[in-house]
């Protein structure tokens, strides 16, 4: 009996201890109170006038966008956390109610661009001293800060006994990103994924705070992007011509609704390796085609194709077609890829060995430069600044431009070489953040085959990753952000949620604010950081999210699955 | 241009080498044609008046059942392959049109019982000599042969340009399961699943042939079945006591849908380990409840409790809810648990150190046996027989009766003990057939975990399990058959069919008709295998199953993604 009283009692010491709300990720700044108070059934969301007088049509819509999704979150929401009993206090003062959300912006920016302004302040009092219905105010800088305020209010509301509550009450929050680039890839050429998908996506996406959707759009397995100088591409390249094809209305649609919800589309075009979907259409312009069966010559994954980086029609190919690609895109990044190119492709292709005899003083590595500096050239010419993946820094040592970001998806030593040359980067890890990893092998016949990066990433290794480790603090002013990164040999439209959340979510956290506890040096994730993503993963569940559980619901309730 | 035009010759002779359409199982002996039917309009499905003569009411709803189903499949079914260029021809034969598939049984045998006849004949001719509309025949010594050919039967449709076709008639198609338990054991404990996700997967489960849904209903978690004898049970032990439980009267809805679709429902009330919930509302019973935060001496999860088996109480407990528990259930067989019991947890109970100090010849081991016994004995006084998993026969060594069927979950090597022992078994290996392993750590606080039976188990991996591995052929006789497991630490309705499907699915054919060519004693998971699973995965996905995708849609069409 004694046990059993111990029991109880250590429940209840957890109850006390974890009264906390599930802000994810959580602010930067944040102190509340022990109130309670409901939400009016009059609550209003408006502007201040002198807002109002600022925005222009632009801003405008993407403020009311976002007001009209808290009010369907305010109807549509009926969250009850797995830990209601500690959240909600069993007597509500029911003279509280909270009865309007004033918001003011301060300028009219409208462009959502690497650094703009995403603070904002919110203030939730518990009492105020005129007769006016309870006032919350929400104030930002720029529309793109409200949009992250209302998300964080959004988050503060519980349901209980039919009534929404906002527990904890004193708020004053006071928030803004530890990094501009915060982003997550999706690779949409192993599998298609429906404009659908992609836009829910962007909704759960926004709500986690991310702000780039990093749209790896095209690969060896199959070039979904309609041009219309280059028709076949698609029509050829695709795997459907009609029903798995993304058009210039699509990339607007998919631009415009990130856009109302504060986030960037960087697309990617990755050349000149993973092209093989181009051959399909223009084999002329391609070296080492479908490699069959012995493919590991020629590439990491079937199947193998390089653009031939010797012919001038190649040269031809990128200067028609990347200022088409580029003018579907509206953000002033865009991705040109240079990821994992195989030398030998090129070695063993005959007009590359018959060009290079001719021309004794080129090599391949010479070949490459050309082609990727040419192609910054074209991004550049756009008006837009070209990212690469490391490996044209770091194994091929090119002589690009410092005006480029670099993303480094290996090991800090990695990343430490990129930014000690003066580039900016983007991180994310392979031993962190891949989604991917740790789900066997995809190749046909391995029986006991792993992924290649295993393990798993759970959501504990995300969450422990530093953006910064090893760096300066003078390296670190060159990390722009970093992204959590779904490859997708095993994912379609039937895993995706389940792949991406609530994992995304740690790494969400990791770049908006950072570790829990900022004085840690190491990130824990401890009791308190899992009580929180596990309060925020039923959330998402009660958005119709299909977040993967973390743990048996006892241990979400009780927080009493650690290692002793 | 060489290359390419041998890329394209190869494609070619891929097409023609895989014009296999996808059943899954694979049936046991198979001859089929190269026509290609379609389906009349007026296509109707009805079986022979003798038939008619020998059915009772319940066969009678049984195979009604099934005919609706069938039929809801052929007007609602669109499935077109990813290989569908592979499998249908351009020109079809408008006249040959399927205009009747005609059922005849020849026992009315209606118990499902292990061992029940399930075999079936599928004829469909490509021609008639009579005018009378062309008639395909199904003909089982069952009713349940007739379930497991009509799913067989919408397997072999297409449909392609508005039709549904069916390719490669004439079929002969003579079909029996290579073991008679063909099992799925599914945690509803961990984490709840809704009574409409176990008919979800039950339907899923008819599709692929098994034959036995192993509900492991309760654990250490949680208690979600309500019992009238102890009502707290649920009441105090369920995650919720009513929107997360078991009635008796789901449990009845559970073993009809079964039924209907050929499935016994088998299920487990562990003990005396995982009952931690019973905790809830009987610590009195119970040993080590809840020990943290070092709960690592007394379970291999949290949280611990195990029955005290020293108590008269106790067995007063299981003398008063077992035969409840066994009346809500109507198979044969009952689980009685006998999963991982921890000495240490009775070693340190105070009422069981006091009671083997005044009974100097009992022993924990003694008390187990005489526990384990007597709960056995109450199923039999149920007229059922007990399962038992393999750690009371190969860890405590307890000297069990041999009607009971033993269930391992570990090694050849124990298989072998088992049956050499005189048991008849049930296989499925942690290191193969363990639907949970390779998902990281769920402990919270454990950065660098991996799951204890990393790593992940690919579809190669299950489909590579013998399960008489090592065992003589008379030795062999002894394995009724075997499951495939999903425990549920990681797993609620938000991912249970990315869990279990298409990975299930290759545990089913090697369940129902083995590996594919079955001179191989060695089972490889070759092209041929592949194609038709992934055939399979689209189909499933095309019935609405969250079914994860095995490979890049360019692997699944061109079937050349596999290690040199």
């Amino acid at each position: 009996m004694i046990s059993k009283f111990l029991f109880q009692l250590i429940i209840l010491l957890f109850y006390i201890s974890s009264n906390v709300n599930a802000l994810w990720p959580l602010p930067q700044y944040w102190v509340k109170g022990s109130k309670t108070l409901s939400i009016s059934p009059h609550f209003s969301l408006k502007q201040t006038s002198e807002t109002d007088s600022i925005l222009n049509a632009k801003t405008k819509e993407i403020l009311e966008s976002a007001k009209n999704r808290l009010l369907n979150f305010l109807t549509s929401e009926k969250y009850v956390s797995p830990n209601v009993k500690s959240i909600v206090p069993k007597t509500i003062d029911e003279s509280n109610t909270l009865g309007c959300l004033t918001i003011s912006i301060t300028t009219n920016a409208s462009e959502l661009d690497l650094g703009i302004d995403e603070s904002y302040e919110l203030i939730i009092p518990e009492s105020q001293n005129d007769d006016d219905p309870l006032t919350a105010s929400l104030k930002a800088e720029t529309v793109f800060g409200v949009l992250h305020g209302l998300n964080t209010f959004s988050q503060l509301l519980y349901y209980n006994n039919s009534k929404l509550l906002l527990p904890f009450v004193p708020h004053n929050i006071k928030d803004f990103p530890r990094f501009s680039h915060r982003g997550l890839l999706l690779d949409t050429a192993r599998n298609y994924f429906p404009v659908k998908d992609i836009l829910t996506t962007l909704d759960i996406m926004s709500w986690n705070k991310f702000n780039v959707f990093h749209w790896h759009i095209v690969d060896a397995t199959s070039w979904p992007v309609v041009s219309e100088v280059y028709p076949d591409l698609s029509n050829k390249g695709a795997y459907d011509p009609e029903y798995m094809v993304y058009t210039k209305k699509d990339i607007k649609k998919v631009i415009d609704y990130a856009k109302l919800r504060g986030i960037r589309i960087i697309p990617e075009f990755d050349m000149p390796g993973h092209t093989h979907s181009v051959a399909e259409s223009m084999p002329e312009i391609m070296s080492c085609i479908n490699k069959q069966p012995i493919w590991t010559n020629y590439a990491v994954e079937p199947p193998s194709g390089q653009l031939n980086i010797a012919l001038p029609k190649t040269y031809e190919f990128i200067h028609n077609l990347i200022p088409e690609l580029t003018s579907y895109f509206t953000d002033k990044y865009y991705h040109a890829g240079g990821d994992e190119v195989n030398i030998n492709c090129w070695n063993t292709t005959p007009s590359i060995i018959e060009y290079l005899s001719q021309n004794p003083n080129s090599s391949v590595e010479t070949l490459l430069a050309k082609f990727i500096n040419e192609t910054h050239e074209i991004v550049r010419k756009s008006k837009k600044t070209p990212i690469t993946w490391q490996e044209m820094i770091v194994n091929h040592n090119l002589p690009l431009m410092k005006d480029i970001v670099v993303q480094v998806w290996t090991t800090k030593d990695i990343v430490k070489e990129v930014v000690s040359k003066g580039y900016r980067v983007i991180v994310g890890s392979s031993d962190f953040w891949y989604l991917d990893c740790g789900h066997g092998a995809w190749v046909g016949n391995d029986i006991n085959g792993t992924s290649w990066c295993d393990p798993y990433k759970t959501w504990q290794k995300i969450y422990s990753y530093n953006p910064f480790d090893g760096l300066t603090d003078e390296e670190a002013k060159l990390v722009i952000g970093g992204e959590i990164l779904l490859w997708t040999e095993q994912a379609d439209p039937t895993n995706l949620e389940n792949f991406l959340w609530p994992r995304s979510s740690a790494a969400a956290e990791i770049l908006w604010s950072g570790p829990y506890d900022t004085s840690k040096k190491i990130r824990t994730p401890d009791k308190d950081v899992l009580a929180r993503l596990t309060d925020w993963r039923f959330r998402m569940v009660d958005r119709d999210v299909k977040a993967i559980p973390l743990q048996p619901l006892w241990c979400a309730r009780t927080g009493m699955c650690d290692m002793p």
